[in-house]
């Protein structure tokens, strides 16, 4: 059956330290549409293949990361009985009405056991992709940039892993698809969900810095495309981690930058599809080199210490 | 929240006029592993990558075709469910017993309103990909033939669209994701359908021939793959269909062919993700061309009127 | 040592019905540059990545096809022997002084035994790609359309084949690379001959119809960007010929189509490196199929007859 | 013209430490073919797609390196006349008898201002590709490891660049393709040279350390192999350099490990043609970072400093 419960990434509300700047950034290198901004004076962004009005909203402040995290779920009903699921396990929620963001329903804002602040909604404006749903072409023309497909998943970090862990598998239906273990050989130090058929749409990593940023991560749909996008860092000097290069852990193939503020992106095609009669894969701690960077099997300093 | 309810494709058994031709063939070109024989005679297959036992299963016999589809469901008491589900909606159905199929649980057999007969279980002995499920590497060498990665969905024709679209929708949990319609902009001549986030798991096309197979599909992973598929597909002489080229429906990149026996397969590639809160995609039956054979935007008589 | 003497194909003149319409199209759909007209009303083009003038220069007539196909050579000098050897050769030449093209030098020209008529030149203006010669990017952003990398060559027919082909074999130290033969397995029906290490610069195909042209070629990176050709020709509606395919001869994988005009253009990847050290390859008549259409193996009525 | 005087990389002698584990690891991993040993112990390997008998010879030692490096020369005539060139140039050669390497011609052996050892040949027995030269198919099947098409080109050091770069410019007939200057902006610190129209067929790099080698590469067809090259270098656990990563000079998209010996290999894809008529690319010192790592634009210790 289709996903039901919550479905995918829906939205975040990134800090950005020059709003002007990256509203070019994410128009110009990273190929978003821009699509205007609220009284707030929040600007929103959708990729060109998103149906929904948004994905990503910046508001500039004195400091990168990211406000929150969205989840669209399947409909009102799921929404009320995930409020409800979320207040029975002890974890307090809050409604944000309607329209406080544009076009979007009311969200359900509850903050994660690693400090981490997610809201849900089941109602945002369909905008289309411009292809229409009748007899549409298969491509998307005039595209720039980097020009990803969707908002995929993001990369956090936090103490209590076990807690947003259980959290996410416990009472939002998110599946364990693949894990870390520290040298303890018990202990997660990061793992990756999926409330999908992907092989994540989130994941999190313990870490003594509560409610941080590692990456937003952005689908490409080819390989050829995440060398496109590594050259089109280059030609805009955008400032770079690391890639391209494939994760053991997913397989998917990727490279990552920072925009403007520090925040670091990620850029990928590829990875298995999960399906819930998977058995979780293990990473033993003397695995983490291959797991995370396949090809060199060697950990990079600023990779794993860099967050906002 | 992960897939629910039926899963995907599991198994299908396809009828051979020649076994041992075609075990040849499903294992050089198609490059399946052949996992041995069953009492009965009948040959079993997995794709490389899949982690069940197997997905496809040859029979020989006098007449070409498929014998029954089968699909996997998340667990026995959603097997139980059903089996209650579609005997309430007036479906015969009936049982066979566990063991029948090598490594195969107890099935729910019925049969659907175009005289498919279809199967749903819970349970195959899972044997792996071989690379395990611990650090696993990202990618399975020492592959032949056209290798795909799983066995992904069928097209199927007979009378009654309308009656099996409607059982996997309203019973099975399926969504209803692309249709083609006919000249009089309202009866649906083909229907996609879909039970997790793949643009389709099955599609049925009205047809006068009950219970007949346009293709079976097997998924690659890169539109380079579906150029090599093509290359094996000459050098081993196989009777070509159609291909490379891009569906308008489903945007999946495809080239299609015979099997010794004369029936259809597909190895294909692309597509986009199915969400259910995306709108139906309809085609007017104008647009068939386009529709079906996004480049050359023309029908092609034997891709539509050949089935076994 | 690197190439001398002829050394590419350098422009070519077609000749088209409606200059606007043609502008259009091959400014938007082939994504060429408009670099200008002349005072007799011809438009000029480059693909992006040439560095000189133009290779493609568009005249307005009453009937489709090519005026004259060009080759540039190494230097003045070798023009200068080049002229001589034709003549020797019994070749009439004629002079064409250098402006009477844009920004080109003087051309010697001379009709072929199969009736084009082809230039020879040594100079054009070298206005760049747009990178400079200074530490350059690798890439050429803000590309539109098929943006193919540059004219690569031409497919054209003619009745005296085997003069046209001996004439650039023994004159213009062309190399013939694979043939195919007549059903008496001794005439050449088809030549493709190179002056660098490309599979062919020019193909010739025996044919009544002197001085006519199959297609003009252009050279894309990938297979990738084949089939990106292939939706961007479905996107304009521009009239389709066949593809994406490969074909046996040469191994390069391809898709064509018609101009408004109806001059057919190809726009291709790939193929294997030709050194003067490798045997010819041949093919019989009886594998004209799969020398054309290496898939499909079938010729196709449209691909054989059409020229203009 | 096609490519006349010297045309591409023929063989190279390499020394390794252990003969039967690096002859395991040329065919395994990287896919070539072992074509024997002769009488001294040496072993012979062909790229699939190669012609020619062979072009990688691996003679065990103490220390790993290259023996000598040797190019392909046109004919007879062509060799006997590089050999009194690069006499009349000062350059002392030697002649080594036919059928002292198996299966290959006189080869005239100097010694390069840089301390490297080249050799010019004409002759070597054409073994062929499997494929043959009638009607052939267009793709080599069951290949294994990595499986470049060809020996492509060598990156050598050593103290006097200028003295091998006007060598084989001003005698041996090769264009200087790409080079990078000196923090004095003079100097040439690396030169990319090349004989046919690839964007180089050897570079040398100034270094101290005189007749050492950077790397031996190779080719593959598409960005999608370089991917799988990098994956086979992991599961096979070979010494990791770096990549997958483009390069600013070429273009090219590449990954570099290292053999059992310690010897670094290069399997890469892309990049421009060359021809005569192109300006030169000079890469001030400054931009060294994006001229060798252009997504980076960093360098790297190991790539610097490691060679054999």
């Amino acid at each position: 059956m289709a996903i039901s419960g919550v479905m995918r990434p829906g939205h975040c509300q990134l800090r950005v330290l020059n709003l002007d700047e990256s509203v070019k950034f994410y128009t110009e290198v990273m190929g978003l549409k821009h699509m205007g901004f609220d009284a707030q004076g929040r600007a929103y962004f959708k990729c060109l293949d998103e149906l929904d009005h948004h994905s990503l909203i910046l508001r500039q402040a004195d400091k990168a990361g990211m406000d929150f995290y969205a989840f669209k779920v399947r409909d009102k009903a799921t929404l009320e009985q995930l409020d409800a699921d979320l207040r029975a396990y002890g974890v307090a929620t809050e409604r944000i009405p309607a329209g406080e963001m544009l076009e979007t329903g009311e969200r359900v804002r509850f903050t994660s056991p690693t400090g981490h602040v997610f809201e849900l909604y089941a109602e945002k404006t369909m905008v289309g992709n411009g292809l229409g749903f009748e007899a549409p072409e298969a491509i998307i023309d005039g595209r720039r940039g980097i020009s990803p497909i969707r908002l995929d998943h993001w990369q956090i970090h936090g103490p209590d892993l076990d807690g947003s862990r259980d959290l996410f598998v416990k009472v939002l239906g998110f599946s364990l698809v693949e894990r870390i273990k520290a040298e303890d050989g018990v202990t997660d130090v990061a793992v990756w969900l999926s409330c999908s058929t992907k092989a994540h749409d989130i994941a999190f990593v313990r870490d003594e810095r509560a409610n941080t940023l590692h990456h937003a991560s952005y689908l490409l749909g080819t390989w050829e495309q995440v060398l496109k996008a590594a050259d089109i860092i280059t030609i805009h000097r955008v400032s770079m981690d690391i890639g391209p290069l494939r994760h053991g852990i997913t397989r998917g193939t990727t490279i990552y930058a920072f925009d403007p503020s520090g925040n670091r992106f990620e850029t990928f095609c590829g990875g298995y599809d999960f399906y819930p009669d998977m058995p979780v894969i293990t990473w033993p701690f003397e695995e983490m080199g291959r797991a995370v960077f396949y090809h060199t099997r060697q950990l990079n300093e600023r990779f794993l210490t860099v967050v906002t």
